[in-house]
């Protein structure tokens, strides 16, 4: 297996510039993210004012503006959800949402800041029957009954799989829009999830309408609360705790833009995602010198 | 005198995103630079690769395309080198090179970083034979001897003033070129400031070659170091300490960009000045509400 120099997390501003920064350096890098760049970016049509050296862009246009960029540096775009973050001492494994794993020395988290807060019971019960990643935990309930709870359209192809190897999957959309399915034993049920329930492991995902009897809760979201994503790195509240360098609490780990706190804005992202790689760059040097 | 909302010192990349962020919410901003806006960037021939939205740009196309959103925005520079900033409590002054003041709620710090340290002397005879602004000092020094360390061409317009005020001005210009003056009690002098000395005073300049008797001496560099242009404020070798929300140990007061600190690099100063912007417009609605 590969072991990539640097992994970053995100295809938004602050992991577009760490992989510019991270390339101009000559790391290898792996970059997940989605070829669309940034669905925050993307739903921006009025002008945006204050990104120096863009003057009055569209949320499209600086999107494009930084597509080109890559273009011309070669640097590509993987599409999968990266699940969970290990670090394994010496380096870091990455679980895919397609059930794969990926190695690299360091880390860049750059996946943005997820709205709201976990579910009550979620992370009480995370790996106890609660998963984030369809496509690695499914055999684990194959013939039994989950739900997903799914952020996006996106997430339905994960629920069409799960209803291929499970008896029975309840498909909770939290957006609008009628999901679509190839399998008949997805049922898609409304209201807000509340809370997911159990003792030992959980067993039940209530929402405001019902209760369903589960023996898995699939949330699915765009993007992992930083916790979860990364077992022991410290937070406060939705962003990552870091340093003026965008060091965290993990040796290796960096974080940058939105999931390293406010202002919420592209050029303050752009700038850590450079910081960030430039201190990934040095912990490699550090590294390599022993 | 007006006193504006937010005064930004510094025109690289850190105080022009703080006066493009400030304009945005409509602050009163005043912007103390050089309408070449950065020297640092002038000098850049070779292609820069990792601004993100300006793909493989020379320091030239960067600084033509920060100098047209200026335009766009009506953002004008004021050409007048800050050599002092004062905490009053509850605003701030401004000591201008043309002798005159400037009066601001708050202030962002983004004026770059300075090579090298303070001459041994210069901290210990700040205020006593030892200035940083020609202009406003020149009248103390009437028909004495003073000293001019110049940083570069543009201080010789300074030293000419001297020439004009005081009975004998030793010029040493620290950059190549033949200085030019109009007044013939201007002695070039060659060779390395070493040391300042005195006693109560300053009352001599030390060089690598010679021991010159003065009334005072001259320092006159680009920028500042941090903590001389500002007294109290807390600073670590040539950067000044800052927090994430890029605050400084002053209340009101905030950095951006090189002077807050490594990496030295143009999208990580927009993003700090970006960030300095959105705290002075919070410290400022802050200060408002009462």
């Amino acid at each position: 297996m590969t072991r990539y120099d640097i992994a970053i997390i995100g295809t938004g501003p602050a992991g577009l510039e760490a992989a510019i920064t991270a390339k101009v350096r000559n790391k290898n890098i792996i970059l997940f993210g989605s070829r669309n760049l940034s669905q925050k970016m993307a739903v921006v049509d009025h002008p945006i004012l204050n990104y120096l050296g863009l003057p009055s862009v569209t949320g499209k246009e600086m999107a494009a503006a930084f597509q080109k960029q890559l273009d011309e540096m070669g640097i590509e775009i993987t599409e999968q959800k990266v699940t969970s973050v290990y670090a394994m001492g010496d380096f870091f494994g990455l679980q895919l949402s397609n059930g794969e794993m990926a190695e690299a020395e360091s880390v860049i988290l750059a996946s943005g800041v997820v709205a709201g807060k976990p579910y009550p019971g979620e992370e009480q019960f995370l790996g106890r029957g609660v998963s984030y990643c369809a496509t690695c935990d499914a055999p684990l309930y194959r013939n039994k009954t989950v739900a997903v709870i799914g952020g996006s359209a996106e997430e339905e192809a994960e629920a069409d799989f799960l209803g291929e190897v499970c008896e029975k999957v309840y498909y909770l959309p939290l957006y609008k829009g009628e999901p679509q399915f190839s399998h008949e034993n997805i049922e898609i049920i409304s209201g807000k999830p509340v809370e997911i329930k159990g003792m030992m492991k959980a067993n039940q995902l209530v929402t405001d309408q019902n209760t369903y009897d589960v023996d898995c809760v699939f949330v699915l979201r765009a993007a992992q609360f930083p916790g979860q994503l990364v077992p022991g790195l410290a937070t406060e509240g939705n962003a990552v705790k870091v340093d003026l360098q965008m060091k965290t609490n993990i040796v290796g780990l960096f974080a940058a833009g939105d999931i390293a706190g406010q202002p919420y804005q592209y050029i303050k992202a752009a700038g850590q995602g450079n910081t960030a790689a430039l201190s990934a760059v040095s912990y490699l040097a550090e590294k390599k010198k022993g």
